[in-house]
């Protein structure tokens, strides 16, 4: 399974709590995967416990590896975050190289991919535990997409804006600016106006923390973003 | 030009001397490619200077960027090192981010490739400036091997020892676990004879240092390297 198809995508914590009427609601929304993962309290066990729920539905499924603790088998897709604005380099390589000694031969190379990370709101937990530098203005956004795209060759790169909703001008350029990889957008989507917004300026939206808020409206998200693909503008 | 065809490449210091003489036979000794670059004392004067004096044969020669103000027009690529085994974040991405910043459209990102470096030598220049955590272990070694060629997909992984050499079956063992990136090893080829035994375990061998101090030995490396890439084994 690649991510090629993603326009709406619904990112799950393993350490919050859904019933099993949301969790339904969600798993059949028409959303095109499911990605399962979170900055802390993200375990073994909630992560198994999280994946045995979900797959008594169709919905594709990845696990986001934020710490090699929590990388359980029987996943669809693996995704790994690089975070490329931090100074410090355990976040960029080197839980990385800790993750694959400790799994080696386990690791199922050909559904894994690696996503580059721009963490751009300082008050995100995930920008708090990387260290993340999140005081980028346009311009030095784009040159580290540049790094993580035309560079590197990531196959995912991730404007995280995680709690607040970001500037959508910038997410816009950013995916014009890319010669082969796929911009995700996450950050303060918490209804179809904003999904809708962040669909027309990047190719995946990530809603998360809406489900935990208001999970009813944020159903709604998922025939924003995919009525805006269609149309190719808003309606 | 990519770099898949090299066997042999000599790396020339622009903040080193070399006779005309001399940079003749590097020039026509039959390696597969130059590259310009050095750790520490090169500038945009001295790398022209060298690109000039080169530019009169026809041997490939490449530029390793190791710092934005030695960016020069009018190389056949463009090499840009990733330091994987540091703490310091800005030798993985902060300084390619800030050089992409500077030269933005002016890049040739079809003829510019990444370099996972390795570092492995703790007296290496490169090492000091880079806080590289040298002390790793053959297995962390390889763990960086996958992170680079596997999980980040970098075409060349680099395995660097400058001024010792290095673990020949180590650098073997990582060239067999490369899942699709190109092994270059450098770092103390003195003779034919190390050469050899570098050319039967990586990829691609590079000979630095000892054109400086004697090189009408280092020009043997070439055919060492050949023959034994020819042979497929110690002739």
């Amino acid at each position: 399974m690649q991510v090629a198809g993603w326009e709406h995508v619904f990112k799950l914590d393993p350490d919050k709590t859904l019933s099993d009427e949301t969790l339904e609601a969600i798993c059949e929304s028409g959303t095109d995967a499911l990605v399962i993962g979170g900055s802390s309290g993200v375990t073994y066990d909630n992560t198994v416990d999280l994946l045995a729920r979900v797959r008594r539905y169709e919905v594709p499924c990845a696990l986001e590896l934020s710490t090699p603790e929590a990388a359980v088998p029987g996943f669809d897709l693996y995704l790994v975050p690089l975070v490329l604005n931090t100074e410090r380099g355990a976040w960029i390589t080197g839980r990385q190289a800790e993750g694959v000694l400790g799994y080696g031969p386990l690791i199922p190379w050909e559904a894994t991919l690696a996503e580059g990370y721009i963490i751009l709101n300082a008050e995100a937990e995930a920008a708090r535990v990387t260290e993340a530098q999140t005081e980028l203005d346009e311009e030095r956004t784009l040159a580290y997409v540049d790094v993580a795209d035309r560079l590197m060759r990531l196959p995912i790169i991730y404007l995280e804006y995680s709690g607040r909703f970001g500037d959508m001008e910038r997410v816009r350029r950013a995916r014009r600016r890319l010669a082969q990889g796929r911009l995700f957008y996450g950050g303060g989507i918490a209804d179809a106006e904003q999904a809708a917004a962040a669909a027309l300026a990047a190719d995946t939206v990530v809603v998360g923390n809406a489900l935990y808020a208001d999970w009813r409206t944020a159903l709604h998200t998922v025939d924003a973003v995919k009525r805006v693909k269609r149309e190719g503008k808003l309606v």
